[in-house]
């Protein structure tokens, strides 16, 4: 009963092949013969999720909701299977489940559905009676018994509410990388493994653009506390240590900078000459919420003459053709003049819990931009975040400079 | 509440690919516009099944029975959800639902198992909503929530057994052929299609060796009562009637000869000098069965001199290993001579309820193969079949002049 309970999640990469699928199988027993009670969440293999969608377009370019889920949550199920069979063939016991069989409930919303409840009973029981329990990540049941997906990041999800339910000591999610880095080291070669990082740290990484974790996980993780450990799957590895998700703690705080991120897949849209009344951002930014699109970092220009604003804003690329569509029809109804858009911007981030105990930091962040000639376009920040958008040209000399200067002895 | 029920069973080659699975999504259309309430169960598409056996033989060559049930029925999952697809993508209500979502509750042996009860809440629900419903054939669940799979021809016996309980008016089989032929047409090019047999007959043709429907679905829908109509997928012939199987009438009594079938996949053995003694029959024959042997055929000399017999019986090509196995030991056992076993041998047989109103039909089956030189090497006889085995080279002769003296006018 008191057994240790660990959660890993393996992505579709880790289970691609048969080779790589034997290594997973390897490394869950590794785990077994270290004492612990293992449930392993797994993802579709490979492109299977990618072949499946060419399937579903093949026969109708809008597959109804419903359908699609029922066809992409094969592709877990066979990750599941292969995997369990893999751990039986080296002689241990594993039983695979789909998400309707461990009662993973979730709300109707196809390909999006949210997680309402685990059922704990049938994972325990397999347990209890000294399985590897696998676990078709990505996946659901509704309350009427249909077949849900969770949506992009789905499996991490699977894994840290599984972790959340079972009280596991710790949710290991293994990935291609063998931990979160300092910075995206293809720019900065000298990044380094970070061993530990608070949930608020990651969570503002995910959003700067580091792309290790979907936040909705994260944000789970943080609100059951549960630890994460972000680690390689590559069997070379094996006993590494990655890097460890957690509380905050006063040692992490010693830390004034954790990471420097860079994302390029924001564009910078411009409302020109807007009325300076009451009301009018709410106008502007409630029409973008309800249009489902996040925005981030909102610039507001004082009124210059004639009481006329500019607001500016950054949007993920992707949704620039519905803001563009949204704003246009905003900007007759407040009376605003013209709407620019540039797409040629990086938001370079500096994040880092100990900002909130170590003064001048956002100073020292334009000094570093500004003694490289480096134009900065907006500024945000958070209490543990400052954000910069500058020329997209100038993003990667941004963040070396910024990770030299915070993050290198 | 009076509407039309049809349950129809397309296989995998009526759904390999996407204009296929439109083809049979138009048919179901059509049937639907015809006023019929449809169940429509699916195989997995073209080769996925065997993709999916090469997946888990790659990760290990004895993959666990349980794990590959679960890895099996993602084939057909995938069959279901894009025949729904395109379905809805013509503007038509369907459902899709997995042996585990209809209530196909089975037995627990995995890879072969049983239908234990059908639940038809489900599906009943679905139809009155306006639905389609496509039901993913071959497989089931346990009582202990495992996913199973009914094994060869499980997706036909998924479709009698759901015509079954639904009460449905009738089981349409859709194949690559257009029916049930007097005869192998590439070895008789006068064979014709047949437009009425009765389940006997269908019975008896398959085990004879026309692979047209596993003998298990054919005993269900006797048994039920279940009218079969067994047609071809291809969309050109839409309206086009294939072969009923039903029930015995006068009028089906009429033909002497339904049909004429040719079986290569047999092989005789024969055990020499066997003494000819009480029970001896009984450990050989009960030794195969127990090895799961299905002996066909069984030929007893009279006792020769010593009083020793030879006993020779026909047993699948695929048995050939096992059955030896079992007859080595047994010989030892019961003190016989050798074993001979003769691969190139062919069975023919005549078949038609007919017979048992028609006298002489074994006499004249028996003058034909004379008259044409073919050497008789055994003889069996049920009640509406005759069968001979000869020598495989000859078969082909056989099966021309018998269908030639029977089935043509």
């Amino acid at each position: 009963m008191s057994k240790r309970i660990v959660v890993q999640k393996y992505g579709g990469t880790s289970v691609r092949d048969a080779q790589r699928i034997k290594n997973v199988a390897g490394r869950i027993i590794d785990t077994v013969r270290e004492g612990s009670s293992v449930v392993a969440v797994v993802s579709a293999p490979g492109d299977t999720t990618d072949r499946l969608m060419d399937m579903a377009y093949s026969i109708t370019p809008q597959p109804d909701e419903r359908e699609l889920d029922v066809l992409l949550s094969t592709g877990e199920q066979q990750g599941i299977s292969l995997v369990a069979m893999a751990i039986k063939q080296a002689g241990y016991n594993a039983v695979s489940l789909t998400g309707a069989q461990v009662g993973i409930v979730t709300d109707n919303a196809h390909s999006r559905a949210r997680i309402k409840s685990i059922s704990t009973d049938k994972v325990k029981k397999a347990l209890d009676e000294g399985n590897v329990v696998i676990v078709a990540g990505f996946q659901g049941v509704s309350l009427e018994e249909n077949i849900t997906t969770l949506g992009r990041g789905g499996s991490d999800l699977s894994a840290v509410a599984l972790a959340s339910v079972l009280k596991a000591d710790v949710c290991e999610i293994y990935t291609d990388v063998d931990g979160v880095y300092t910075t995206d080291p293809s720019i900065v070669p000298q990044a380094k493994k970070i061993d530990e990082i608070t949930y608020d740290e990651m969570l503002e990484m995910a959003s700067a653009g580091a792309g290790i974790m979907q936040s909705r996980s994260m944000e789970v993780a943080k609100k059951n506390n549960i630890k994460m450990h972000i680690r390689s799957s590559l069997k070379e590895h094996n006993f590494s240590r990655g890097t460890i998700v957690m509380e905050e703690t006063k040692d992490l705080e010693q830390v004034v900078v954790r990471g420097v991120t860079l994302d390029t897949d924001q564009v910078k849209m411009t409302i020109v000459d807007v009325p300076d009344e009451p009301g009018v951002a709410a106008k502007i930014f409630g029409a973008l919420a309800k249009g489902n699109i996040n925005v981030d970092m909102i610039v507001q220009t004082s009124p210059h003459e004639k009481g006329l604003n500019d607001i500016s804003f950054t949007v993920d690329k992707s949704r620039l053709k519905d803001a563009s569509d949204i704003l246009a029809s905003v900007k007759e109804e407040i009376g605003a003049g013209r709407i620019l858009t540039d797409e040629s911007v990086a938001k370079v981030s500096i994040i880092g819990v100990g900002m909130r105990s170590h003064a001048g930091v956002a100073a020292r962040m334009f000094e570093v931009l500004a003694k490289n000639s480096i134009n900065i376009e907006m500024i945000s920040t958070s209490e543990i975040k400052i954000s910069c958008v500058v020329e997209e040209a100038e993003g990667e000399k941004a963040v070396k400079a910024l990770h030299n200067e915070f993050c290198e002895e």
